[in-house]
């Protein structure tokens, strides 16, 4: 008998007939003789609605007043979705975020969990129970409710599964798992059976949206095995795990893209101690989040900055930016809403040298010029124009035979 | 400086717009010196909305599920208001049964409150915040989400008025406050100023919809005074009140009518000891109220029982009461769905003689068969064919004078 945490996201409990669909779905794992916690998100659209109500009310509005209204939103799903699996047969019971006391920080609208009671829900569960936890949301210490942002229902299925020990935990999805590229833009994209934790963070934080980035790395921490499948099949999905030998024999997991960063640079900087400081603070104090920062040394005492910035966010940085190039006597601010990130990603990395050389090499074979490189232990990235985003995606993952298991020769041996 | 309890039923927050007229006439309330605690309903159409949902998922839905999915139609509104109220510059905070800690019973879906704990809501005053309840939930003691029923909004306003000790409790409504009849019927209705608990408590039970019953006991228990009156205007509405000495010289204060009954009648029963039990524990057994029981003397050993269903509950009604009929060896079953209830109530009646009659009068005045006729104190109810309703309505409105100030002799003694 095993304890599974399972999460359904609002696609999988859009309506009645989808949250039924899910009740039969789980009372199945149960009859099984597998205890069952699962969690669900708000009906896919809810959130926008609440969203649009409140701004109706309040020009900003207030966070702890905002998470008071999402966070009905997953009321309603977990208290239909125990409900429908009464009418199943098999006893359940909805808990919210305070009824769990899943513990969070004061952080509206993308609270941290800090603790996790699973005093009810063992109880429940010894019960016979099927136990639907509402995804999201939790409470501070003040037992005011908050939310945990977008995505937050995955955090809440590993925090969870984590605090429950339990056997694994398993994010169903509207795909069958986690891919070696976007299958939109690459046919021979290929599931990955089996990621590691590390992998799967560059992935998810480099633009695959299937699993939420918070969720991998509480499962790194504290072990858990996650399963990212499709709601609609049976087949296994992606099982996202700590790394395991094999894996370093893969080169290359995935190529991945990421087209929602802007690029500036600021030419001809006087090279002093603290220039990069005077840059960069009144950015992030103006709360704009910097990805890649580049700095390249010019001859002489000049030095020219390059950065990105959310693309939402590119026209206040520029602003903030111009002004500060007129205070440190920059000569030129420019900069380009039409770049992606792609970056290839893979444990194996660790122990192969040439890996970054292979793709500057299909990168210039292909005539895309890269104007950034960044690079970290599993992961290099390349910022490139838009435009080139899918050719250079496709000639990476050939380039690797990622629609291939694209095993090294040392695993031969 | 008062502390004042508001409450504003569901068409009064219908939308963003009315959210943010009521954060508005609070704001305005607040400014004036006052402390200020407000009480919401529902969206109005959000309780049938979950009723639906929930009718999709579950046959018979799970009552402590079903309190959950109810409960967020408040949550939403609260926290919108409490919004629209900091809109305006002052500052709110909205909280929910569980977190205000109003305590009730486990009787999920019509729980009764046990308890208040008022210290949270007093803390927020003292720092000039305008604080805003969820009305219509409650927490058990093993923190489940409890609602109290269609009306609980009002019952939440006047509990929280009693543990508050509120200087008054103001109830918003789409009508100007309490009226002597329905003005529908009756041209000549006239709003009543003030009425006691006693009479108010008459007419909500007979139909006047205005207030809920069970509000009106809690604000006779703790005398809460209570202020019926208009979203929509500044005018002063129905004061709801311990009994005064003026409203003994009113004869009447209102007359009211129910066309929700259906009446059974069993004729030729015989009369022997237990008989009234042995009809009426089936019928109570089937979870079927009765109201007005009459129970005729015949000459002889046989007896006529007449009593009054909820209309809704007519046909199971009949099908248990000819069972019955057969087992007790009674002769006939008939009855009638299509019969009112008239009533008309006042203290005055304590003390003055003759009511009762002057009703019979001007009903045969008429022509208006009486088929049942039930007292109390401060009440003559007589049950008519439903098709007189409105004749009878006006006919006993106009005998007593209730357009006018219908004030006895006596009080100009």
């Amino acid at each position: 008998m095993a304890l599974i945490v399972q999460k359904f996201g609002g696609t999988s409990v859009a309506n009645p007939e989808k949250i039924k669909a899910v009740a039969d779905k789980v009372v199945d794992y149960h009859r099984l003789g597998n205890q069952m916690v699962i969690v669900l998100s708000a009906m896919a659209g809810e959130t926008n609605r609440f969203i649009e109500l409140a701004a109706q009310v309040q020009e900003f509005p207030d966070a702890r007043e905002m998470d008071v209204i999402l966070s009905s939103g997953e009321q309603v799903t977990v208290a239909l979705c125990a409900m429908a699996i009464k009418e199943d047969g098999v006893d359940a019971v909805s808990l919210l975020g305070d009824q769990v006391k899943i513990r969070t920080d004061t952080s509206h609208t993308r609270a941290r969990i800090e603790d996790i009671d699973t005093e009810l829900i063992k109880k429940h569960l010894k019960d016979g129970k099927i136990v639907v936890v509402a995804g999201f949301q939790g409470v501070t210490d003040y037992n005011d409710i908050t939310t945990l942002g977008r995505g937050g229902s995955d955090t809440t299925a590993v925090a969870l599964a984590a605090a429950l020990q339990a056997d694994k935990c398993e994010i169903f999805t509207d795909v069958e798992g986690v891919y070696t590229t976007d299958p939109n833009i690459h046919s021979g994209a290929r599931k990955i059976d089996r990621i590691s934790y590390d992998e799967m963070l560059e992935l998810a934080s480099l633009g695959a949206k299937v699993l939420d980035i918070r969720s991998v790395s509480f499962a790194k921490r504290y072990n858990v095995p996650v399963h990212v499948r499709s709601t609609f099949t049976d087949k296994e999905g992606t099982w996202v795990v700590e790394e395991e030998k094999e894996m370093e024999s893969m080169l290359v997991s995935g190529v991945t893209y990421n087209k929602n960063e802007a690029r500036i640079t600021i030419s001809k900087v006087p090279d002093t101690p603290g220039i990069a400081s005077k840059i960069f603070t009144p950015i992030s104090n103006a709360e704009i989040i910097v990805d890649m920062i580049i700095q390249n040394t010019r001859a002489g005492a000049l030095t020219d900055m390059t950065f990105t910035v959310p693309r939402l966010d590119y026209d206040r940085a520029m602003e903030v930016v111009k002004k500060v190039a007129d205070d440190v006597g920059a000569e030129r601010v420019d900069g380009s809403r039409e770049i992606t990130k792609v970056s290839v990603v893979g444990v194996g990395m660790r122990n192969h040298s040439g890996i970054a050389t292979t793709i500057f090499q299909v990168l210039a074979r292909e005539g895309i010029n890269i104007s950034m490189i960044s690079t970290s232990e599993i992961k290099v990235s390349c910022v490139i124009d838009e435009k080139y985003t899918e050719l250079a995606v496709r000639a990476l993952h050939d380039a690797f035979a990622l629609d291939k298991d694209n095993v090294t020769d040392d695993s031969h041996e």
